[in-house]
């Protein structure tokens, strides 16, 4: 079995070559993996089949087997995703700024490739060939960690995936799966200085955590979304009902689904029973301070409660007196990815947006709105909560690095 | 004393009010620091000889002494330096990309503040007051982590600072010293996850070793330049003699001043000899491989050599057979920094743009270009040698992170 560093070593000494290669050429390779994913159809059922029988030996059930489950349409989604990556303009080469000085020089600053791009993620396949194809597209190298229980299905695709690459004359070290899935492996990969030039944890909070803990390489933190919806009293409550219900209910095993609704007080009286009783017909169980048991029949919220990024239907719900409480409440309990304000007070929207910290801030809009695809990127490898490099959504533009090119005429500093 | 973690903690809880400060009142703030400055000459001049007196009886000399003494005339350059910053265009603010979804949903990606800036830096008491004034003019606070041996011009410096700041109704945590210059306390500034946003390291390579390897907060690495100047067998032979005298004898002690001088086979018996004599008369001592030893009359150089950044009078030469060869050399031996070629043949001065994995590349022009100052950013904080968040000088903008603020009329996720 090859070592973390080994696999990390082959994948730096592939990159170069495929940050001079042309658009062109990276988009017949993406077509080639999407119809190596379409050719190897039975191979990867097989592996999955695998990896779902173990996962079911260990008693691994509900969302977490169903995101290690790969179906003949679901792998038709894989690979159409692969597609779309060819529409996609090509980030690198891309001039980001460019001016002559007085002493006429020409600067152009241009996007260049990372190099090698690391990943660690828990139990979805798909994740495997997304990342594979959006680093190939963005002219870098993968090493894809991927958790054990999904070790067959990775190992089937990521193979697929590198007879691809041949076939454009390709090093098929630029798709690289890390075989060891111990928890020592992720530790490695922090520690790959020179060899991994950005680590991306995509997973919960404990994997985040572990991760940026122990890691020497750069990081981005992706994913951990504990969202608020904030009503504020000049609320239009109608959009308020229709974005809480939203945020909360058309996906909650997400980042970017709401985790506490938090409703100034001179609304609460009207608003809060009408969306406890809608959301209650969803499923979704309510806690809350005391105003929000006693308005929407919730149980009582633990201190803990406002911390919980839930990913679940279940809500924390709590009554605020002014709109200095909600922005106290959510610099306190937030985590810098997502905040909604549902206002019609345009002063009121202009503050919240200006002192809430966070990758983004919604006015009168759902918190699910934060998405690579929404957002038209067309594709996301994560959703940044970090400040440095990238916020939010990250497309291929936030997988490239800048050089500046400088040209003269034999120039030199007086 | 504070401990670092409660200096981080003040600094952070005084962020937010800059963030929102306008620029007018950030401007005024500039004035009255410099105003300070100006106002404290003896304070400063007084604590300064004493950091002076306590490093001569430890036997600092020569350019280290230099770089801690504070004279009268330099401390009207730091002021005047304060002042220019206020001509500066605030980046906070900036929309950089704003679009409108199909949805009616209106997207802007807007520059903010990171926050807490932290730097770590060497005994260079300009470093604090350009730091200061940086991090101010761009919203963020910051820490600062001076080296022992300047801890008093440093505590007079920030005194006055945070005093100016306070004429401006501005918290003096936003420029806040960390008194506690031991090692540990570099650990702890890293360790601050939360407190610091960002913690820029400036100074030699162990230093900056010494903050990498141990952070659990975003660092920027700035400043180790091993760069070389590759002359091409197509140079201009004119241009090539003044680029190299310039990248290493216009100011040694930098990290854009060129270490290693490769040359192409082709061209070595003409170049080398002239430019040895030219150089030799400038005072640099030079060591090389056997043909730089031959035609340049350079001591041998031992492998150690062509990793050396020796800031000083000291060159590296050595003939390469091509192209290939130099740039396989600088991809074993470059820090990443600035690379530069010198030729008259547009298809290698392509390739070498191209391959050469660098902040900035140069050709036909001396390395000493690569600077804020020179590329026209009015004032760096250091020159970031990583591929994340900022590559080459950075300016105010790189000291920002953006958000993205969604406005909607109460859209949801179908």
């Amino acid at each position: 079995m090859k070592t973390v560093l080994e696999v990390c070593a082959a994948a730096k000494r592939a990159a170069p070559v495929l940050a001079r290669t042309p658009t062109s050429r990276k988009n017949a390779a993406l077509e080639q993996m999407a119809l190596a994913l379409d050719a190897g159809h039975d191979r990867v059922l097989e592996a999955n089949a695998q990896d779902l029988d173990n996962a079911r030996a260990q008693a691994v059930a509900g969302a977490l087997l169903d995101r290690l489950t790969v179906t003949p349409e679901r792998l038709e989604g894989i690979s159409a995703a692969l597609r779309e990556l060819i529409a996609l303009t090509d980030p690198v080469g891309q001039v980001v700024r460019g001016f002559t000085l007085p002493n006429g020089l020409q600067i152009r600053q241009v996007r260049v490739p990372l190099g090698v791009i690391a990943m660690v993620y828990e139990g979805r396949p798909n994740v495997t060939v997304d990342a594979a194809g959006l680093a190939l597209k963005s002219g870098n190298a993968c090493v894809l960690r991927g958790s054990s229980t999904a070790i067959a299905s990775n190992t089937a695709l990521a193979a697929l995936l590198r007879e691809a690459l041949t076939t454009q004359d390709l090093p098929p070290d630029l798709v690289s799966l890390v075989p060891d899935t111990s928890r020592q492996s992720v530790k490695e990969l922090g520690r790959a200085r020179g060899l991994v030039d950005l680590l991306i944890p995509r997973g919960g909070a404990g994997l985040i955590q572990a991760v940026v803990g122990d890691s020497q390489v750069p990081v981005v933190e992706t994913g951990v979304g504990n969202c608020h919806v904030y009503v504020d009293d000049a609320a239009d409550l109608d959009k308020a009902h229709a974005i809480v219900r939203n945020a909360k209910v058309h996906r909650p095993s997400v980042c970017n689904a709401a985790e506490t609704l938090l409703v100034h007080a001179g609304v609460a009286d009207t608003f809060l029973p009408a969306i406890a009783e809608t959301l209650r017909a969803d499923g979704v169980a309510l806690v809350g301070d005391a105003e929000a048991q006693r308005l929407a029949g919730a149980d009582p919220a633990t201190e803990e409660d406002w911390d919980t990024e839930y990913l679940d239907l279940r809500l924390a719900v709590r009554v605020v007196d002014s709109l200095e409480q909600a922005l106290a409440h959510i610099a306190e309990h937030g985590t810098l990815h997502t905040e909604a304000i549902v206002t019609e007070d345009r002063a009121v929207a202009r503050r919240f947006v200006s002192e809430v910290d966070a990758a983004a801030v919604m006015v009168n809009a759902s918190t699910r709105f934060t998405d690579g695809g929404e957002f038209g990127f067309g594709a996301e490898i994560g959703i940044s909560t970090q400040k440095l490099h990238a916020r939010g959504p990250m497309g291929l533009a936030e997988l490239t690095t800048t050089k500046y090119v400088v040209e003269g005429d034999g120039q030199v500093r007086g």
